[in-house]
């Protein structure tokens, strides 16, 4: 392509700044990590599409897990306090990170939550991160896990246009199953082309409405959880 | 909030760079938006969460229209030419747009792609939007209306926690109604939610998949051609 010289230097100087911004994330990343593996906390990132079901599913773990286990979340909205009142009901402690505008969440975002959360009081902490399929991706917070979300109404086809979060994530929750019957989805279909981009993904199907294949998250959650000596 | 110097540079810097991206984007799409009306054609910017149903609408809406009006595709995604090809049986001409990683299309991405498509031949072009209910508002293409869709399954809290897209769009597009008897979604406070952050919305609620109130859209794309002089 023939462009002018100005074109380039913006170019580069916009990978240089994407670059400062990815390194200045990762090592801020790295001391949230330090500072849950201190306290033997389990941490998760959540992330998936607007409205594929990170709310409900949290609301549900929670309620599942709770006469065991106190779990704590952190809520990525780019703005609104609606998910983290919906949290704040079932008991959790919950703290908002609005992102003004920003659609992911990083690693500075989420020190500056910590402080108005007691992670020794916890075993488990979920990031809710802003809904998107490609952004939160690249944005590593600390985390144990990438856990991701993707609803069966919105397609087979989106391990072939979305990779990067198959990629980064260890746990795929196939979410709305009972909806599968009034979908033109091949759930089969849709964790084979996941695996095809991820082998080691592990995969639950879920419906967060009725509740269906819930045990099966709860129960790798509990082991994961004892893992880390909070039994 | 306490930080380094370090951390105000590299803020400024990224503030400074993103206003850059944004005004030659603009510049680009003001390029694009007089080609467009320079040959009477009526352009929309297709935005929507993964999985909403942009391609279908799409397959829907130019096999509505082929009696009567030419319909074009700009196809943008992330990686793979899926989309591209669903479009090409329909015997639309499409140009596909990989992003390489991007979140969203830029006005010099459809410039680019723009040489690839007569468009002299056409009355109406469709630019399909990387799925994304964020990233895309941001960014002019040069198009006459950015056009929406949200699916009864994304839920109704969607208008609060990313208001910029329903501010952004003319059109919103609430699909998949089928759905509503399975989902947890009152449409009615949907729509209401949509038009407190934006009263001129023009609000369709359709079905790709049954074909349940396309014949509205349709009705209102023959007549946005029609008004550019190509009846």
């Amino acid at each position: 392509m023939n462009r002018p010289l100005r074109y380039w230097m913006r170019v580069k100087m916009k990978i240089s700044v994407v670059k400062n911004i990815l390194e200045a994330n990762q090592r801020i990343a790295e001391e949230n990590r330090r500072k849950f593996e201190e306290s033997g906390l389990m941490v998760i990132n959540l992330m998936s599409s607007p409205g594929a079901g990170k709310t409900t599913l949290l609301e549900k773990t929670i309620h599942l897990l709770k006469d065991q286990h106190k779990v704590g979340v952190v809520e990525g909205d780019i703005q609104s306090t609606y998910d983290a009142e919906r949290i704040s009901r079932t008991g959790a402690p919950v703290v908002q990170i609005n992102t003004g505008g920003a659609c992911h969440l990083d690693s500075n975002m989420v020190q500056e939550a910590l402080k108005d959360l007691d992670i020794q009081d916890l075993d488990l902490l979920f990031i809710e991160n802003v809904g998107n399929l490609v952004c939160p991706a690249e944005f590593h917070l600390g985390e144990n896990f990438k856990a991701m979300i993707l609803s069966v109404a919105e397609g087979d086809d989106k391990p072939l246009k979305y990779p990067m979060m198959f990629q980064e994530s260890r746990i795929l929750l196939i979410n709305k199953m009972d909806l599968l019957p009034f979908c033109d989805c091949d759930v089969n279909l849709m964790e084979e082309r996941a695996r095809k981009i991820n082998p080691s993904l592990q995969i639950f199907r879920v419906s967060c409405r009725t509740g269906e294949g819930l045990e099966n998250w709860i129960a790798w959650l509990r082991d994961e959880i004892k893992k880390r000596g909070r039994s």
